[in-house]
């Protein structure tokens, strides 16, 4: 007779876990990998403030195939019912970790350390947690060093998602779909409310842009927000700054007049020219302090004192020698200018989104403004508790929102 | 030895040939179509203002070769060098017409009878020209009846295309392209400048509209358009309609409140019970009367005497009593309405507005304004000097046409 | 001293209440009415098979919020605690019915009568249900005759919510999101499976087709797939017939040859013969039978005695006699196609894709491929358990299906 | 009596004017300055052979009116009648030119040396022009040197437009217009007969690619071109090359199981454990070497010696020790890479698509392949002559590609 061997462990969860559809989802890891649950005890919240807490054992036709599932449990918030320390392993060489590396979310995380739970430092995704001096901290692989102590597997490790909140403002309310067929009008009072919330708790506020802000006529709404002291950070790329600049000295983007619409040179010539005068004076920062550049979003950054990162791309002309070509100190600056920072809003910008919403934690919210929503979409698959998309004209949207905070 | 034989006609055509890119177009269909053009004689324009004028040979191997890039180039508006009387045929039963009928383009058509160029009247794109007591028009295939005369083949019959105007407000300065990287604000000015140039001269408006405008918080401002009295005739279907019912009475729109964003009802209920209570009054206008329907677009459409036809499709709920399900009536009705309209704003709406775009002829200028830039690119099919595609969020659109128009 | 009045009810459901999100979906909507709810009890499945159970306490601070929220935990699939029979109400007259009626889903629903539970008849959405000669059955408004026994209020309705299956082929898995950067292959594998099973289990596929079928090179797979007997019912507009004749009479779609891609004639005249062909003939039909229509979508269709129905539109040419330009009569006639279909293919079009959609209960999957994921995400509103969705180009989807297939 | 003064200058021309809608242009540039033209002289080609040539006389208000309009002129063919040596004037510092710099077109550069004109060496768009020992080169503005000799204004300058060739294979046929409603097995068949005659005559092909390539299944056919040696060079990003590693070690792209469309592990596991393997290995090559990378694209890349270069961007994982994160070596690398290739084909990435365009002559064709019309349209934003776009999904293109190749 022949008795199928079975493997188990047993899972906790606790929290607004239907609320969170953190529940759906376990039950379908589960049954996705053919393993199978068997809910020992739960309780559930009886009224909205009450948490539901439930206790349950995985099995699994495999040793391995339990070990996969428990992997995508922890990272949804479910822990092992007996507690170990993280299994820590030295990486063998740099930029290289063990084979069953944890793989980190950007949930808030804890690891179990001679008996401790701490906290997980600069938490991302995609990251590996190394332990030093007592304190743990999301490393990027690349950052690694041989000899580091590396987490690996999941005993040990504990994941706090974010509990998407029924009643706060914001996010909740226009998170199930992204759609152009909005009433844009009622997104942008949220993002206002948010922003001044932010702002007098003493928050910081980062604008992640792309030159369509400029080529749709948001600029000056945008620098309504910079002097109304709403941005803290811009993130951007080599194109918004040259098309800022392309318009503050000759008032057109890529050779368009923005007053007219009229295509003003045949080529790219103010695009060219706008680079070779910056360069000449040696930067934005020094074009400002000569008085060559006198307006646009790069001038009243530089006037306001907001911290500014531009990254290089490979489309890029020029670029100006504020662009930061390279990528892994491009990639530092920005997670450096992150710290800290409470809210994000991303205006069409589905590369420099990308990376911004690679690097933040999941309590950081991001806000999605793209007249696509294909990208929009992308953006928000960092999770709709994290994310609100918004599909409308970047131009226009900024126009309302300058309107809004005024 | 072998003689090929060759068949060929001259052609002739003159205006503002280089600049309208017909003369481009011309040589491209004689090419495609493996004939070749001779040029006998072609005078340019030495300035702006003057016309240019072409006669050239067009010659094709076979004789149904010739015919066919005739019949192109005539549509284009060549005209063959010796003058001929249009050639009529019977229609042999109720809407059909002979085989070689002639299809009309939506420019200004003349045909020659007894000698005469006369000037076909209801001119339209895809219709037949039917000469009776003297007089020439287009009619719709299925509106011929037999025994009618119905223009045949190319000869005799003289197309004049718009030539698209250089120096002209609005439709020139963005011709070429539909983005949505464009500044809104630019195409809001001038089609706020061509607004007032139609109303100052007499001229008509037609708005086609779709739900979308209500979805996105349009309707307040298309409100404004019409007490304004920017808006002569509202062309729309069944949901525009019902939404802005359920608007104005629940104050929302498929369920979704439009002053929180907040889906107010699981269902579609608000929807329901909107046309339930139209259906009631008997309709849009007894609901006016009765004092049932108290706001909202059709509400001012009523009020302003602003002539509306709604026309059904396969996915109405309802209808309304108002909407026309037999869309042969429709279709009249909708050309009727459009009559001595001289400029037509399309909003979020590919199927009507398509519609539209059909009926009308080339001289009407027809404003396409759509966030998806595939539907604004479908739309401005009819060509680029009769269409001028916006691609942006039409809520904030008409925020920003009707704070232009105040 | 005040005490507020607070009204209150008990509710319970059951089923796979955490799977399917009900719960969540049920707590978040009580909470959004500023409701709130006392769990009773609870009882979870154990594992994946197994049902779960809940009774709660909905409390409201006045009795017309108690009304809203309940209607909407019955649309969801929870019931009164205590059964009453549903309460009719007389319509007052044709086409209208009292103000509290009951607006249905497209789910299995039961009405109590004279305490029994009895299944609604033609179920869909958006209509209400009447009770004659003790059965019940879905009617569309405008189907209402005075007299009508109409329920009203939810008390004695159930609704019985499609449980996703977590198991079964197709839906779940890439149910979550709509996204172009997907394997295409995947689905077509899944969609031909399912298309197979139906067959095999000798159930009935409707498809509904836009014209873009025609345009990117479809038909010959559709004409496969048709005379491969997976096409029970084609449902389509005037355009996929026109487009279809055009293509079957000279190779040509709109004018551009399908092989060569080259624009045959500077307008649409083929288009216009081939429309002035078919009324001729008298119709597709007699077309076929004539030998004037010898190959294409509709020509297989007709030999294959496969039901077809074409529904008229504002932007139609012609149209053919076939189409039914009476939109009532249209709406009945594709409903009365889809009675006993078990899976619909929707085609590149969102006008009839929404109207089919509209006329299914909720237990008939959809499968909708279109190139333009808006269109996609749209047609996905009736629900993910519902609907699969495909970004994809329709022609080479078609290919591909058809190849599956073989 | 006030007498208005007019600068004015007389400009040549000649080519198919017409037919490439240079005329046309000239004449819109003209009037759209508030200058004017005189046209002294043209002869218009007989037939589709012979050109047409022009000379007219330029008036402006202003010199500098004069000047930009004439800058203009020349970037589109025509050139003073007068010849000039080309203006030269020494670079004042590193990477900064004169303010009066000829800013370059990607069309074939002629420039006047010492009475002689020579062609530009590797001609780019929005490069500068330098002259040194006799011979002239583009020049990205950050490679100029203190002392160079730059060309200023454009006197002396000739740039000669490719003419749109209309009989040519491939590109004539369906430059008008992108859409998804298209057959693309027509513009399949173009293609794969274009890279035949490439290859035949020992042309060199590229392809520049994103990772939606692997997600939507390309991956399988892309290698067949490649060991059909139909690919000479792969330009792309870090991405492309860790999904397609993701895939070849796992099965997976992003989690996603290629075959069942099952999202395998929760998070991006898979992802980050190909980089850390291909990290350990010391790179992709090694990782051949090793025996660790046996499939895949970068796979078949390496095992027949097709030349890859990987470009970082802010978004990346990782990267690869192959990636290069300085863009400025990047760009450098992609530009050598690029050198005597004769067709590129762009799949599904508007990043490096772009960049690519940016550095390509005007001479070397472009095929875009992408399911966003918009994403197609940006890209052919280098002019129709040279780009054919294409809206489809990338998978199945690639799988019609090499099937029509074998």
């Amino acid at each position: 007779m022949a008795i199928a061997r079975v493997y188990s462990e047993v899972v906790e969860a606790e929290g607004h876990l239907i609320d969170s559809q953190i529940l759906n989802v376990v039950f379908d890891t589960v049954v996705r990998r053919n393993a199978s649950f068997d809910v020992l005890k739960f309780t559930i919240g009886r009224s909205n403030d009450e948490p539901s807490a439930i206790s349950m054992r995985i099995s699994a036709p495999t040793k391995q195939i339990l070990g996969q599932v428990l992997e995508e449990l922890v990272a949804l918030g479910c822990r092992m019912a007996e507690p170990h320390d993280a299994l820590l392993r030295e990486a063998d060489r740099d930029g290289c970790v063990p084979d069953d590396f944890y793989s980190t979310t950007n949930h808030r995380t804890l690891v179990r350390y001679q008996g401790q739970w701490i906290e997980v430092q600069h938490q991302r995704m995609d990251a590996v947690i190394v332990i030093a001096g007592g304190a743990a901290a999301c490393l990027k692989l690349r950052d690694v060093r041989a000899g580091d102590a590396v987490v690996c597997g999941v005993a040990g490790v504990r994941v706090m998602p974010e509990f998407r909140d029924r009643d706060r403002l914001g996010f909740a309310f226009m998170s199930n779909e992204i759609s152009s067929e909005r009433r844009v009008e009622v997104g942008v009072s949220r993002i206002a409310a948010m922003m001044r919330d932010v702002k007098t708790e003493g928050g910081r506020i980062a604008v992640v842009a792309g030159p369509v802000v400029i080529h749709t006529g948001g600029s000056p709404h945008f620098q309504e927000l910079i002097r109304g002291a709403y941005v803290d950070v811009l993130l951007a790329g080599n194109a918004l700054a040259v098309h800022d600049v392309e318009q503050a000295l000759f008032g057109t983007s890529l050779g368009v007049d923005l007053d007219t619409g009229k295509a003003i040179e045949g080529g790219h010539r103010h695009h060219m020219r706008a680079i070779n005068t910056i360069c000449r004076a040696g930067g934005l920062r020094p074009a400002v302090e000569q008085g060559v550049l006198t307006s646009g979003v790069m001038y009243e950054c530089i006037r306001r004192g907001v911290d500014y990162v531009l990254a290089g791309s490979i489309r890029d002309d020029g670029p100006l020698p504020d662009t930061i070509m390279d990528l892994r100190a491009a990639q530092d600056r920005y997670a450096e200018a992150l710290e800290d920072v409470r809210l994000v809003l991303s205006l069409s910008t589905m590369l420099h989104g990308i990376g911004v919403g690679n690097m933040l934690p999941s309590w950081v919210k991001m806000v999605c403004v793209d007249i696509n929503p294909a990208v929009v979409t992308k953006l928000a698959d960092r999770g709709s508790s994290q994310t609100l998309g918004i599909v409308t004209d970047v131009g226009l949207f900024l126009h309302r929102l300058a309107q809004r905070l005024r």
